[in-house]
């Protein structure tokens, strides 16, 4: 059976690839997005991806997710820090959902350090800039069983 | 005269029933609207009820109840804990509101028992499921005068 | 059967009606207890009232609330956002007990804002004046299951 | 008109003279009661002392104070730092209070130099031992206007 | 050439004329931007105005004021205090913006002091109700070499 | 020459046995009492024990302790984490104390980690249930050299 | 009727074009005055110009300033984050204060995000280097009603 | 032996009467010197008066206090809240220093009740406008053993 | 059958007796084993003691601990204060562990306060010198149902 | 050019499998290195293993690493939350460092959340147990340029 | 070339012999002057040495260095603590500055611990009496180039 | 005599040359050791050194002192901010001992600011790179009179 993922963006990161570029590579969404088509095909795995900069359209696509996703890969970006929304959203579905971010958040500012997402994920993987969204697919399909 | 008042639900709740029922109970938010139409007919009083998970959506809701409604029974869910700009909106208008949970929020998590909301409400009820619902209706309804 | 409620009233209620009216209404405690019996008559509950400014004397009675009592409404004063002893008491006796205000304590000075009590408790109802124990009396007899 | 005064001794200070006498000297509460009335005589006014270690008793004498006396000089003792129930039934009452304490509090442990007690009195004197009450005294006079 | 700026208002501000007139003033936001727009005129700019109370919708704005505008006006309202993703945006784009509110929010309460979007604006207006927006023009068109 | 000890219970502790058996044990206070009696006798050591929720009640009688006592085993409750004034009584007395918990209160929530009475004590032994007093008498015992 | 105004600049100013031009400007202290008071003759405005680095002056100079000024506009520099006194000078005088900074100092080191001179101060603009003074003086001309 | 004592006024004194009479009393600063005079004749007293608003100039006068006087009644105004250097001068002299303020400063703003003075002085007494300092010089006679 | 116990020294503990004797006593660590050997052996229990300064050996004791001991008495030393590596090591086994300080911990310096072991321990006695070893011997034993 | 890669397991991880199994897994630390080394040699790769639980021993490992490494995986278990040292160490040499760890320490006790170590590594990889190494190894290694 | 060096004495430290001396030591300000002098003479550096207790003087002090001296050694008493603005005017003029204290001011009281001064230094030298000056005037040459 | 000083350099301190020579410098430790050894022998003074990064070993260094050592200078490097163990270490041995710092600590990161090892040193020399240690000789003796 094919697992089916949904890959979440969160807010500003449409603009990758143009947006602080040091920070963030110069990678943009569409080409994240293809490069983690073209490896969920050769893992048989189906994608859906959503972008949204805004709190309740990212809610909205977490509920929906539980009508067809087995699981999320989800960055939160600067929602991580504050929105207790996003978490109780995560936590009133049952899908594992694997946090993902670009740069090592831990290591910027004192408000990057605080999660309210983490406690309600399976897991974090951040640093890496695109290939963190490669790295957390593969981790959600190996909880998943398929890898 | 007949008082009219806005039933306004914050983020997540349209999940109710389904979402962790051990802390929010099975009965769905259609279900909830339902009986507290019964007995705001038995009550005399017109309800309206809007859900949204966006914070803006929620806003704009209450901006709008100035037109029509003469208070409001608010969950506003997760933004009970972060939202100062739901608080400003409560502010704004000239509209007592009574501020509902569902769970028992000061006994939960830490986060949860700041309310940046509570300041600009008459009053707070939580804890008794949907019954919340009605204890907050009766008592906006006793402020308004008309119990 | 009919349920035996205790309400309990802690310290400086003995003062209502007189005590700062702005911020607590003009019924004084007495009248209050008046209320709540014809209310409970109607309801078919017992109710027997206890007012003390004495932590101690506070703790006694909740202990021997489980010798007679099938829940308790309890309006802890200024012991809720400092007694431990009394969230003890609540705690190790078997009982329901709501958390109840006059005022709207959330939206008061910082230190009114945190109840240690809250946690032991089922629920909260604040900010309704003398209305707040009939509420709470409902939601109490609503969990009972006799309403 | 001769004015009347409760002399209000918080806990432990029934010990005064045995007590630390190189924190709180040597002079025993009975004999500050007994150089107050001396003073008292030489004024005019009217005294009456009372001591308790019980939190609720010292609200008891606060709350009846108010049906006779015209101002209270208050040594809190070790609930300056944490009753809010003795702030409230201050609050309550309508009578002038000056806090009153034997040591310098402000200038020992941390937690001493924090008074929960003094944003409902006029004034405060604090570290002249048993003069500390006789200042006290002549100051609640002066806000009387009797002196 | 003619400098392009956008006045962005965040949440609430709709509300502006009818809303807390004595903390925000009575003029309405459809009287500031035509004022705004007098202003801008005189001054050879062109001006876009926008208002949202959806964290998501502002940040939409930010981001496509890059394919057209040379700088930014904007009150983020309560936002101010909590939004990191708007934050983000802003960091996202490279337009200078200005903070501005209408109300001294350092004077205000504790957590209006907090702003999250400082750090990534060029400088900050506040106290001078709707001329608080005049000067962040002027302010701004400083910065961009026009005046 | 026999030692005389006061065995003091603070707040909810004639309690034991029915409450929280998981926390607390099932063992009663009474039956607590009793053993400490005969391990007293085996001694030659003379006990006096007194339970009370009361603070002014736990305070008396630690002043009274001190015309006949040589020591005292004390188990302030939840009075641990928040009385000055208990604090303020035995810092008054000259008589060594020993502080002593049936559980494990540092390794429980957050609050009960602080205790504003271990300054005045000489030791502290908890997380043994019924057996803590045990070894506290011994350990005074050994204090006052009589073992 | 001429409107008075005192512009009062703070600990360190006089070092200003000399002082990390990068953060400050290249514009010295005597130009500012200068451009100032071209400015205010165009405007009818009477300028008076004073700076200190010592606190005590500068408390000195608001006092003199309600014999003879209109208003304020005053850079504190360092002493906005500590200065009690200065403080308490504005609140103790008459006249409206706008407090100016060449720098963004909310975008800088955390300690200079905290403003004890803004809740006196009428309003606040700060990141524009020396066109901040002019900015300030026009919204305190605005505020006297003259512009 | 006649005792010399340093009346010592710390920043803003010298507006009294006019500033924010509300808070602290219509009386001059020149008419509290007089009154104490008088008093300090009465009590056969050499009294010298001393204000300034510059903390240097305040450090100075207790310095030389130490050549000529026996103690020094000080009310440090808002540098009680921030001046380790001020606390530091009369650590240095031998000599008794009493606190004093007009208002009761602990019942203010929470930067008003932290007193980096205290520690260093003898005792305080707050609340009682002008009288305050009479009390003060009363309190320091009494320790010096001249009352 | 006979229980086997590490009793577990940590840091600076092998200078007991020379160290600081007003604070840990003038026994030294070599006299502490010999008298718990003789205690030991009256209980019919095997004894091995270890002490060390580095944390790591201190986890490798531990560790080994777990193939022949049936519990601990743990000595953590200043390691109490911040070792989470240590409570990982009492955490991964499964032997109960007593917390055990000469000292009265809680009753000196702020920092000394928080054990991080606390949360893994069974219990903890502190503050009677080389007896709180023998006593927390016997709290072991009874723990293990030996005594 | 084969990369050569240093697998480093902090403290108490060589009890993993029989360590708290329902946190961490039930894989042993030799299979970890087992299946770490199958990855490797497929990938090319050269790794060595190192486990430590002393502070110490883990430094000089880092030391060590950079005479032949050209990476680090490092799971730096409980030393995370408060090594500075080992922090330094990581900064001192010139090798990226991934921090691995088998839970999603961000979920767990508040200490845990905070990692000293995290601002000096590239990236961050926690909570897929054992297969949290093998993706922190192809995050190396992509960071590398080898995948 | 020789080296001119500013001496920098803050508040109180022209007490120094007679205040506090089991603190500060027994030499007097003027007696360091004079060793200064002595040792200066030998190493062929040119020392001017100046005191206030006011900090605008020592601001003003700064500000003149920069014209003639090559480096500072300063010890800013109790204004280490809190001077922002003395910060500041080390920060704006472009001379290396030694913090030099007689006493280990990180041993003392807490608030002593908080150097808002030590940012803006090249180093700090503490606790060796008026030899810390000595030891930096050496530090300061060899930062010069000088020894 | 001949004093006897440990030079005692801390964790990672191993490296240095080679580790971020902007910060601390480019001298090896094997250098600063020969100088160091070339100043005392200058000074008739014998030295020992000694590195470690391991916590234990550097307690047991400092322990071994005590036999022959007249005073420490230790550099703790990070255990400095952290280290109790280290610091009991310290307080437990009867030997004078310099906390020495490379870098100017109090200038770095905020963790770098607080050190746990200062209250039981007897003075700080920190920012002078390798010539803080030859100071920090120089201090000691000075101490130990022999200077």
């Amino acid at each position: 059976m094919n697992h089916k993922v949904l890959i979440l963006h969160g807010p500003n990161l449409n603009l990758l690839g143009a947006r602080e570029p040091d920070m963030y590579g110069a990678v943009t969404l569409a080409e994240i997005d293809r490069r983690l088509g073209e490896a969920a095909a050769e893992r048989g795995v189906e994608l859906r991806s959503f972008q949204s900069s805004s709190d309740g359209a990212l809610i909205d696509a977490i509920h929906e997710a539980q009508d067809w996703a087995d699981g999320i890969v989800f960055n939160p970006g600067a929602y991580t820090h504050s929105s207790y929304a996003l978490r109780d959203a995560i936590a009133a579905i049952d899908l594992p959902t694997v946090e993902v971010h670009l740069s090592n958040v831990d290591a910027r500012e004192a408000f990057r350090r605080r999660s309210v997402i983490a406690p309600v994920c399976v897991g974090k993987i951040a640093g890496f800039g695109w290939y963190s969204y490669l790295l957390s697919l593969d981790a959600l399909l190996q909880l998943l069983g398929s890898q």
